[in-house]
């Protein structure tokens, strides 16, 4: 076909990567808030780290909302309820921005619109919203991956023009399973091996075996480029592009790691039909910037 | 009973914890190699790391006998050699100062013989050898525990005169899972909850659940004291005391990681009938200081 990032193939391609097409910054500082050189940064590195992007009293707003949200018992084994693949806890929890009047807000605040709107270089909605809850001791790791791979495999987001915004919600260290990236890795497309199977998300949400780039082409990239892994205090905004390969260890401390994620997509590049999937995922996992998502209680 | 350490308890105890009864550290500067300081920071930590220790001649020739060994077709499927839970690779390979001699020459190298002389105060001997090998990306951590308490439990160890000495033959670095431990964990002894299974160490080896401290016990140990990581170039020397607690977690990189591990004993403290199992364990797991190990092959 003429797809320009093939994956979730038959049989291993002829080549072990693709150059992305896409430019990777589509604005400008001009119009603010990042800078030339905070832009310049993320246009390398696929990732740029703010400490102290929220202050202590929206961060201690946004726990309380979380936790409200977590105990919300209607919520519990619903689908947009992810738990640990070995326990009852939850791993994540979707759709944040249409469950809670807070998250909404913060998904459209003109902090974050302004920098997604920079980066895009046009108008952004809501692609996807998360919390991801790594318990003390009990939260596993995510294996390596790029979303636009699955995003293009099962959501038929047709081209590189979304960037993620996490805000850390809780302090992260070394320990508790921060966030991993590799930088540079967002200038090329992995294809990745094996078919999607039906209702892939149940079980990728929880451990993700398929639409993980293999092992040497990892290797590679990470011989070219290491691993970085931003922490620090609580509040603090790493933004992503949305191919650049990441992934998080488990939690080994006590102190639970948490983050809200918003994913920003532009509005030219809404989703068709899945590219390497035979049906859409559900909707709290692909939303529609025209319509209004309910999670039907 | 009178045993001082009850553990694999049927019910939750009083107490979290009891405090240690044995001294850390046994003998004294005098004799050497250990400095006045490194002993001091030994009794207080529970460890001590000795960067450099080997140089890269003596690491490269081990690592080839590593890599001899662990490619060694009568090992496979061997009691001694323990596979990931997930995949046939190589986790853990005992008893390697019994496989080979120049891991014998190492266990008797009077630089480690010496250290856990002054350490130990009195003769040592092998009480258990291993190579820890945890391979790029497959690798999985290890929960975690004080070896000292499946030894007592198991191997019928009846105090805390015993330390192990382990060399790192690869790098180690915050990516591929490198040993982790919580200082001062050594002065007290946590029991753990839970009967010892027939043959546990087919299951433990592999991912332990069992002679696990409790998550809230972990907790406050690891506020109170925190977690380090030492990392550095092969050829480092961690020396850590039989009862500090330690874990890790999994390989994140394409970097394998391996160490190799001694266990010294003092003569004094030798096993007996284990005190929390109906059977001991394996020889290859648990030598008797007089007698010789073979493989049987």
């Amino acid at each position: 076909g003429n797809d320009p990032y093939p994956t979730r193939l038959a049989r291993t391609p002829d080549l072990p990567w693709l150059q992305r097409r896409e430019a990777v910054v589509k604005g400008d500082a001009g119009q603010g808030p990042l800078s030339a050189d905070q832009l310049e940064r993320f246009e390398r590195q696929g990732f740029l780290f703010e400490p102290g992007f929220l202050n202590a009293g929206e961060v201690a707003a946004l726990r309380r909302e979380m936790s409200s949200l977590m105990n919300t018992p209607s919520f519990r084994g619903r689908p947009f309820t992810i738990t640990e693949p070995d326990s009852r806890e939850i791993r994540s929890l979707f759709a944040v921005h249409f469950l809670s009047r807070r998250f909404r807000q913060l998904a459209e605040d003109p902090r974050l619109i302004g920098r997604a709107r920079q980066i895009l270089g046009g108008e952004p909605y809501v692609h996807q919203s998360r919390i991801n809850y790594k318990p003390g001791f009990k939260g596993k790791g995510f294996n390596w991956h790029s979303d636009f791979e699955t995003w293009h495999a099962e959501d038929g987001m047709p081209t590189m023009h979304a960037v993620s915004a996490s805000i850390v919600l809780t302090d992260n260290h070394t320990f508790n399973g921060p966030l991993m990236l590799i930088p540079g890795s967002h200038k090329v497309f992995v294809p990745c091996l094996g078919e999607t199977p039906e209702n892939h998300h149940e079980q990728s949400l929880q451990r993700q075996e398929i639409g993980v780039p293999g092992e040497a082409i990892l290797a590679e990239l990470i011989r070219r480029h290491g691993i970085e892994a931003p922490t620090g205090a609580a509040g603090g905004l790493l933004l992503f592009d949305c191919n650049t390969l990441h992934g998080s260890n488990a939690n080994m401390s006590p102190d639970p790691r948490s983050n809200v994620f918003f994913v920003y997509n532009r509005r030219d590049n809404r989703c068709q039909a899945p590219f390497a999937a035979r049906r859409r995922r559900p909707e709290f996992l692909a939303h529609d910037p025209d319509r209004e998502w309910t999670p039907d209680l």
